[in-house]
């Protein structure tokens, strides 16, 4: 049976993936008091009266949503909020499995991005952080903006983790040929949620003391180089020329390649090909992230050239998975009971992920997504971040 | 240690009760792609196509939401959304433990029922039914009302689930003293949220055809009996008048208990005294359900002549206690996707959980609360019931 069909038949012999389980039993009515009335008036006073307890006396200090419209599910576009629920559920799990954190797809039956914004502060008390999914550009800017202010982290996940793991690779990737990070040529074929959120990583256009920025990062989407001599571009694109393509080139994706040290592909399948990375800079860097298939196969653009090659793909060296982020961002965030995430935070997390492959290779500059250990050295040093930005609810443990 | 300070404790200890798990394990690529991409892509694609597959596709057709906005938490009053956490929690254990429901607290920062309303419906997506809880009157009436064609059913407990195990405890108790429903006078002590709602099954309000209306209800608050001549009653009282009170009597509480045959107390802590049971009619039936304290103790009530007694509390025979209720109600609804609940799942209830008991006596009208059988009882009635009344997406079972 091919992966598909047996995903749906697991799906229907479990009716979904999650369960809600109690940590307590219950068979007793001295143990029914404990759990439930009368004992559980003592807890809700206690909130009531300070408001932090909540995160020490209830699921919301190790709780996060997982929230989606539904409008843009994996490559299959809008299908509606339930049919967002076999992903929602899955990243839960991973939440669990990677890192300890107790998660709940939230689908929401609503598409105004007020509407969205509002639908998740009325239920951020319930959570000790927000993870949005799965909702469709440039809604989701506005959307995860306009939360950052609402006391709890709020993280678009198809923009940031893609983003930090992307970065943890390159920074490993440039270690293993020798090259610095300051000086170098980056160009980004793809300007939606994931290409956005890298290009401004690694302009530094989220500000941040430990951010160090690269020599130039070019942006391209289907018509080319994103730069001021477009008239064809939307706000959100548009916001890129504020960071990006500072000496105004103009010309195709291909163009943009000539000379580059590195290629991160977030857009279309089998776009590129050997000759664009031969024409790109010694030991170029190809990271070609498409989903099912890469920009290029690791064979085509090694052929081509280059020192390190990595894709989304288990079945090829150096998968960049943004499992490496998630668990551990949050992880972090809770820990601490953190009200935001700060770019330090974002930044410790780039450098943790980094920092768990002792001795980069060509064909090593990422821990393996199955490495359980990631999401605690990350959410270690996004703890730490936290605090040191001043973002931070509860000391750190020691 | 104390009730209140233990339950503190172990609320410290596990930060509240309720854990998210996953049904899967995800501890190789392959099991990554079933319970997440690529393979999950179906499961979506199959509810993008037929959205009521998401009933056997997903956690939903098994998973209520417990919604709160912390107005009216236990007896506390308003406290704020997230000190009604632990009773949600507490409540979500309860569906668990006796329904074998997945059930997730949602505390809302939301107060103005248009908002909460809003709330509820575009969450909906995830659950397969809501459960109300802890809202104060009389915003709990209107939203629940305005709730009730969203497609998955919603129920405020503090409403029905008292009121349903209230009736099966009458209905058993005029069993025990020979006396039939129609033609017996009621006094309801307390026009709240239970007592309206205790008041509108009796007197068939809502409907239904399995109705056996009793012969007289009398509803008091604490001014006395509710009639015409009250000009100081709010809509939701003044509601009352059309179903109760056909006489329209006057008087005290006192009065109204003359002669009645059944005292329901869902009011204040020792209100009536056996001197006002005495008064009642031969063999008299006295709820007494005031937490903690009943309006009559029942040693009182027994001195008054009182031939059955029932209250609130664990510690005496008789407890009504909704958890004999709500477990079975979801579950039955789950069950059969129900669009919502009907009278008929509610009566269907009531006998249910009064034919739990085969030979009730003076001691006995009620099924132990710890029965586990009784969710399963009553949920297959209510099945049944949701199927008879057309409200049923999903077969009968065998």
């Amino acid at each position: 049976m091919d992966v598909y069909e047996e995903s749906l038949r697991i799906h229907e012999l479990h009716r979904g993936k999650l369960e809600v389980r109690s940590l307590l039993r219950v068979d007793s009515p001295r143990n029914l008091s404990l759990a439930y009335t009368p004992g559980v008036a003592r807890p809700c006073e206690v909130i009531g009266e300070d408001v932090s307890k909540a995160w020490s006396l209830t699921m919301k200090g190790r709780t996060v949503a997982v929230v989606s419209d539904g409008s843009a599910i994996l490559g299959l576009g809008d299908l509606g909020p339930e049919a967002a629920l076999p992903v929602m559920e899955g990243k839960a799990v991973l939440f669990k499995e990677f890192g300890g954190i107790d998660a709940f797809p939230i689908v929401l039956d609503a598409r105004d991005p007020d509407a969205i914004v509002e639908t998740v502060k009325r239920i951020a008390p319930t959570f000790g952080g927000i993870n949005l999914e799965d909702i469709s550009a440039p809604r989701c800017f506005e959307i995860e903006d306009r939360l950052q202010d609402i006391g709890i982290p709020v993280l678009h996940d198809d923009q940031h983790g893609t983003a930090i793991v992307c970065l943890a690779a390159v920074q490993n990737a440039l270690r293993v040929v020798g090259k610095a990070l300051v000086g170098s040529r980056v160009v980004i074929s793809g300007a939606g949620a994931a290409g956005r959120a890298i290009a401004r990583l690694l302009s530094c256009a989220d500000g941040g003391d430990r951010c160090i920025p690269v020599g130039e990062v070019l942006v391209c989407d289907s018509r080319g180089i994103i730069g001021p001599h477009r008239d064809d571009l939307d706000p959100v694109k548009a916001q890129l020329l504020e960071h990006t393509n500072r000496r105004h080139l103009r010309g195709t994706l291909k163009d943009a390649m000539q000379g580059a040290d590195v290629f991160i592909g977030v857009s279309r399948s089998r776009l590129i090909d050997r000759r664009d990375v031969a024409s790109m800079a010694k030991d170029a860097i190809v990271l070609a992230m498409a989903n099912p298939e890469p920009e290029i196969l690791p064979d085509e653009a090694l052929a081509g050239g280059a020192a390190v090659v990595g894709t989304g793909r288990s079945d090829f060296p150096n998968q960049v998975n943004n499992v490496l982020a998630f668990p551990g961002l949050f992880r972090g965030a809770l820990e601490v009971g953190a009200t935001r995430f700060t770019p330090g935070m974002k930044f410790a997390a780039i450098d943790a992920i980094a920092g768990c492959v002792v001795e980069p290779g060509p064909k090593r500059i990422l821990p393996p997504a199955f490495d359980r250990s990631v999401a605690f050295v990350v959410g270690d040093a996004v703890a730490r971040a936290a605090h040191a930005d001043g973002v931070a609810r509860i000391p750190l443990k020691d």
